[in-house]
């Protein structure tokens, strides 16, 4: 048996989890375990600009990899990100986060060193973190192997972070290197056998039926499953924004974005007006609901969670989300041919477009028109997220949005890490000039590491989409103002990218023309009035501004 | 008794409290009580790029202001601001964190709103703020005046955070004025009486007296104090660096800055080989004292605390610093004419200036030359902080940094609260290439509020600081590298900044006269060796290198 220092050991572990990258800021409690990170084959360190972009950065990375790694710094690292984990906890992403911490002896002196709070308590910053942690671990040399197979194996499974606090020390003490990760075995054919017979109850004698998928199944990966299910009959079927991407919108039955009273009326009708929905991995959120007002009644509803499913309110557990949509398959082959057909999906309907200035309809039909298959979009909360709801993405194209948490400025640095996890793929960026300023630092990272997305900046001015709650015309909601053409140059010496201005959709259009020519990273900044918003946006603040004044 | 809501006086309790600035960033849980913060005549908005840099820029704020408050959004934006908030809990300052929540009734329903985890579990992130406050409150109507008057008071006298969870419907509420905030009265005559005995007892036949002043003296605005007690008798004073400006510098009897084994010889003689050595508002910090190597036993020292004293480890208490000073003084005036006078003080020995690069030796020669009376000095973590130690203070110059914590990046944010609490002083800021990048976006802030500081950002390609401990050449510690002064163009549409980059000594001096002739905001980027330390830092950082080690 080949022996290991822990730091090598828990690069082994995550290598084995299918992470390539570490993201992170270096500090000088993770200083040696990055020595093994260098030395690592298959492992490249990405250095962030700051600790709350690498959480980010990570958290895109998970999101189109499937898990993700991220290193900081004992108590200023650490807190910095807690955000960016806060995020990825809430919208499960499963993110490894290694904390550097001081000497053992030093915390068990309770020294007053630097990056603590001075009271000799190193424990503050471990509680923070398992509120946002499914597994967490003080490793020591001697339960380094157990626990850091616990929290990897914890956090793939719930999808969800998990935190390892690595003092200098035990990175480098040696281990003894174990078997392969046990995930547990699944022994619950009961289970699928009655949830099977309830759903079959249901099923069988109904004729409008219609699928709703959401996040959850993308996270834990449903996406074949779903398109499969989808060739037997076309049913209407629809995402919430949330999960936008995990349904094929290019096959037939698709019928647009479920938003509840948000929802155009034909997509509305569709998932509601049924004798059973099928919602797989869904989760209603106030702004993509427009204020929890999804009409589907518990009896009419079949409802697939990642540990559990229902049937018309009956809980069957433990049942995964893969077993119960295994279990329907025969289901949906007995009985689909009833079922009705959805109808062709209808275009959203838009205003004539104004030939000069940008507005968000004109802005969004040129979106459209750019997309291709196999990109992956980002776009941030706020109009970004709310007007690529609209959109109808090409094939396997993917969506990344954070509308649960919402943290403003997460979609750049998440650039940077879905562009780190497919460096082939083209990747485009919607953001507001709000967020962008949050974060933008990694513009400089993107740079550095020669990637090439395409990055739409809507300069509205301020923070429209708080401007569209509350405080139209305050002060509060404007911002310091940028030259953001002259960012990417300011932020790399070595800048090869390439920046416009552009205020009319003509001059968009053109650049959009002009992108599909060549690839170098790419800022276009789209002026755009500061009170124009998508339609969607316009009736979920409407319906949050309410619940506010309540 | 006039009634008003408890936004408006949550606002007047600020204000009383000396705040007229509120740090933060909107968001749509916070909105309706921002309009409150318009409407008031004293209390002035000032939104920050994102929640980090507004904590630190509340910190900075309050270090010149003797307290500051901030203003975020539940979950995704205090816990971005919440390693600030670890900052000024780990080095005393009173900033009072406001956070904007979702409706109380969201809340009791468990909702699965925006900016939850979505587990409809409220209190995650009140209990992650309990861990780096001192006094926290759920307010609702019927709490609301009696715990923000605790929440303040508590803040105010232990000068740490506190935190206040403001629910949208809850600052909308009507309530009634009560009367002013108590105070604890104090009661401490006889504890004071027993301390004097004590003190006298040890320093009746001292014959070398040395006084150690370290930042709570600072924090708790003892400066005046220790001035008058150093007119009766010169003795040798020191301070820590954490500390620095808490002694006038240029009276008699000033030594330098006590780093223990990091020192010069004859500051550590000064302070060390003494009879009774008296230290007040001390706290040894591994990076200050060169890893814990100071040597001062508790039987020759008395030790002045925020709430406590010690005489040769005797402990009295309750007895505030202010009332132990006190206590003091008639001590000092029977006794400190046969106490031994301080040695003149002696410059640190430099290497003879490079006339071309620029050394760190060059350039902290030069900016010892360029300090005025008055000026606010900031100096983040990382050489610029080390080099500053070894600064000789104009009259009424006050240094900000942040050793303990030690958060990189902090003194960008925290010059723009500077500024705004001190508009007419000159600030100067001087950080590193790695440290400016974490949050470059308070330079837009700085310009749309036509401030106009001094930036001297040293670019030694990297974390110089990291290689000094761990890594000199690893790729970890390299940056990417940015266009430093197109930076303030970038950030700002109506810039009015000026910028140099410099790399011999002679350039810096000439701009350095020019900066002497004009007011505009001013970026310096000075190119250093990316190898090149500060002596103190060469010590420490070996030390620190040992510790991890071990």
């Amino acid at each position: 048996m080949k022996t290991f220092n822990v730091g090598d050991y828990l690069l082994h572990r995550l290598q084995q989890s299918g992470i390539r990258h570490l993201f992170g800021v270096p500090g000088d409690y993770n200083l040696q375990f990055l020595d093994s990170v260098i030395a690592h084959p298959e492992i490249t360190w990405v250095g962030c600009a700051n600790e709350l972009n690498a959480a980010y950065a990570a958290d895109g990375y998970g999101r189109c990899n499937g898990a993700a790694a991220l290193l900081t710094t004992f108590g200023v690292g650490e807190l910095s990100a807690i955000n960016g984990i806060a995020g990825s906890y809430a919208e499960y992403v499963p993110v490894i986060h290694i904390v550097g911490a001081p000497a053992s002896q030093a915390q068990q002196q309770g020294d007053c060193v630097h990056h603590s709070l001075g009271d000799g308590d190193f424990g503050h910053f471990l509680r923070m973190a398992q509120e946002v942690s499914v597994a967490s671990a003080v490793l020591t040399a001697e339960n380094a192997v157990a626990e850091i197979d616990r929290v990897i194996a914890e956090a793939l499974e719930q999808h969800r972070p998990g935190y390892l606090l690595l003092a200098v020390d035990v990175a480098a003490s040696d281990v003894v290197m174990p078997n392969a990760i046990n995930v547990a075995s699944d022994q619950q054919q009961q289970v699928a056998a009655a949830f099977a017979d309830a759903a079959e109850r249901l099923l069988a004698p109904a004729q409008r039926v219609a699928l709703l998928a959401d996040f959850l199944a993308s996270r834990w990966q449903l996406q074949p499953q779903l398109e499969t299910l989808r060739q037997l009959r076309a049913i209407p079927a629809a995402t919430l924004l949330m999960g936008k991407g995990v349904l094929n919108e290019q096959q037939p039955g698709y019928v647009g974005t479920y938003a509840a009273e948000g929802s155009s009326d034909h997509v509305r009708q569709a998932i509601e007006d049924t004798d059973v929905t099928l919602c797989v991995g869904v989760r209603f959120t106030d702004t993509l609901t427009a204020g929890f007002t999804q009409n589907l009644p518990a009896e009419r509803v079949i409802d697939l969670q990642p540990f559990q499913a229902k049937v018309a309110g009956e809980v069957f557990a433990p049942l995964t989300m893969a077993q119960a949509l295994a279990a329907l398959m025969p289901i949906y082959q007995r009985h689909c041919a009833h079922w009705r057909l959805a109808e062709g999906m209808q275009c959203e309907e838009n205003e004539q477009i104004d030939a000069a200035l940008i507005s968000q309809n004109a802005f969004w039909q040129a979106m459209q028109r750019f997309l291709l298959p196999g990109d992956i979009i980002l776009a941030d909360q706020g109009t970004a997220a709310f007007g690529a709801a609209a959109l109808r993405l090409p094939v396997d194209a993917q969506l990344l949005v954070q509308p649960l948490w919402g943290s403003i400025g997460y979609t750049l640095p998440a650039t940077f890490g879905a562009q780190t996890a497919q460096p082939d793929r083209r990747v485009i960026l919607i953001i507001g000039d709000g967020s962008a300023q949050l974060t933008i630092q990694e513009l400089g990272s993107m740079q550095r590491d020669g990637q090439q997305p395409i990055i739409f900046l809507l300069n509205n001015d301020g923070y429209t989409v708080e401007r569209a709650i509350h405080g139209a015309e305050q002060r509060y909601n404007d911002i310091a103002q940028w030259n953001w053409t002259a960012l990417p140059h300011a932020m790399s010496v070595q800048c090869a990218a390439q920046s416009w201005r552009v205020s009319e959709t003509a001059q968009l259009e053109a650049v959009m023309a002009q992108l599909m020519l060549n690839r170098r990273l790419s800022l276009v900044e789209v002026v755009m009035d500061k009170q124009d918003l998508p339609p969607l946006l316009r009736k979920v603040t409407a319906a949050l501004h309410q619940r506010n004044s309540r």
